[in-house]
């Protein structure tokens, strides 16, 4: 488990309820070292006042989140996710976020494989702006339950082969433990990702069983199935040494106070991560 | 598309509000050909009875579903899920039922790997008694979102590999488009599956877009975004000769009156299988 909070990250969404100077404020008082901050609680406040905020914290900002969704039956549709994902990546700069995750989209009208390939056109053709703005693209596979419209990037193997296709060092990966923990090839390609220089950014949280939510029921690591200590030393033995970012969707976490929440994550990090 | 219906079977739980009864009249009204038979719909009529409303049907029957559920923590409970394995083998050969389908099972206690070990070991030890009763046993990989207590078998590859390993033709494997359309690795895995004499079923439903329930909202053919007509390209073309077997839970659709129901899962077969 780890020693100590300098490589715990929390992502502002976790704690939904607070607006991001609140966040900020919070993460750090509790010895939280990042944030990855997305896209709403910055817009919320303003960028010039979120880059103030994040510029007076101790905290690192350790990605902004999320841009992708390139999959689109109309050519119209594509070239407008590109011009968001244009102004996410301008976002990102703006806040000091040295990279932008990417939930790659699908669209369900038509086959995976024809997603497949919007996606890594779309992100073909963000390299120069992303590399302009000295902001570095993470392809997040999705767990297959979010194929329909989430992700046609189902399984790390699936990242890889695009990451490896487009072959840039600023396009890898972020490697979720809640999406990617079922897979038997999970070892081996975390291994292959960090090889090729492509393990960008790592999350975790964990698979409460049962689950009642598709999006919305996330647990904290040590409350589910998923063995986030065994993965992030696969993570770790490939070569990562980010952070490790605590990303939890929950309906119910969202309900309690944030103040023990937050204490529940420390404690929940420091114990099963 | 399917020219008639001599290749369509229903699951009773298709039809859940109706008894094996009045299922089997309604089925074989319709045209369909072939019914597979859910436990709990030829228990609640008791086992003699079922297999004389059979008997006395047209229909085909095509599998009985479902046994599995192998691993466990516990020794005790693991030999308890062997003894309830031969019982359902007994009552399927009991029903003429030529097939049993297998749930895996998982458990969220222990990694991946050890469910998976005595899931193998709980299929080994159920063959002699499979052969002896003349009833095959298929292994059905299951959608990654069920690998926490579901299946530990969530790719069609798994399941190869594990039938592979047994090698013994009493164990094959059942395709459910539901569980596997995701992924880019289908078309090759069911090729390998033909090639080994290991395609025992074939199921059909649809995936919604959204899907509302992690169990219970499946669609019917047309409806989501699999491509069914796709799918089943690739089961033939390895060969399958089998039913196409129509496998939906959904409490939309068992709220409806069921005999709309019925017509509309043959026309959907008619138009999107």
């Amino acid at each position: 488990m780890p020693t100590d909070l300098s490589k715990l990250c929390v992502h502002t969404i976790t704690t939904k309820p607070w607006s991001l100077d609140v966040a900020v404020d919070k993460y750090a008082a509790a010895g939280v070292a990042g944030i990855s901050v997305w896209q709403d609680a910055a817009t919320s406040v303003g960028l010039t006042q979120a880059r103030r905020i994040l510029e007076a914290s101790p905290l690192e900002v350790v990605s902004y989140v999320r841009g992708g969704f390139f999959p689109n039956h109309s050519r119209e549709e594509r070239a407008r996710a590109l011009d968001k994902n244009r102004q996410l990546i301008d976002e990102a700069a703006t806040l000091g976020a040295p990279l932008l995750v990417l939930v790659c989209g699908a669209e369900p009208r038509q086959p995976l494989a024809e997603s497949r390939r919007q996606i890594q056109e779309g992100i073909e053709s963000l390299i120069d702006h992303a590399t302009s703005n000295g902001v570095k693209l993470a392809i997040e596979p999705l767990h297959p339950m979010y194929a329909d419209t989430r992700s046609a990037i189902s399984t790390l193997g699936q990242a890889n082969d695009i990451a490896e296709a487009i072959d840039h060092p600023q396009v890898g990966i972020a490697v979720d433990v809640y999406h990617l923990w079922w897979d038997d090839r999970l070892e081996q390609e975390i291994a292959r990702c960090g090889k090729n220089d492509n393990l960008y950014a790592f999350h975790i949280c964990d698979w409460k069983v049962p689950t009642s939510d598709m999006l919305l029921d996330r647990g904290l690591m040590g409350e589910g199935c998923i063995d986030v200590p065994l993965i992030r030393s696969w993570v770790e033995a490939a070569g990562f040494r980010g952070y490790n970012e605590v990303e939890i969707f929950s309906n119910d976490y969202w309900a309690m106070e944030q103040d023990d929440f937050l204490a529940r994550i420390t404690d929940a990090y420091r114990a099963h991560s």
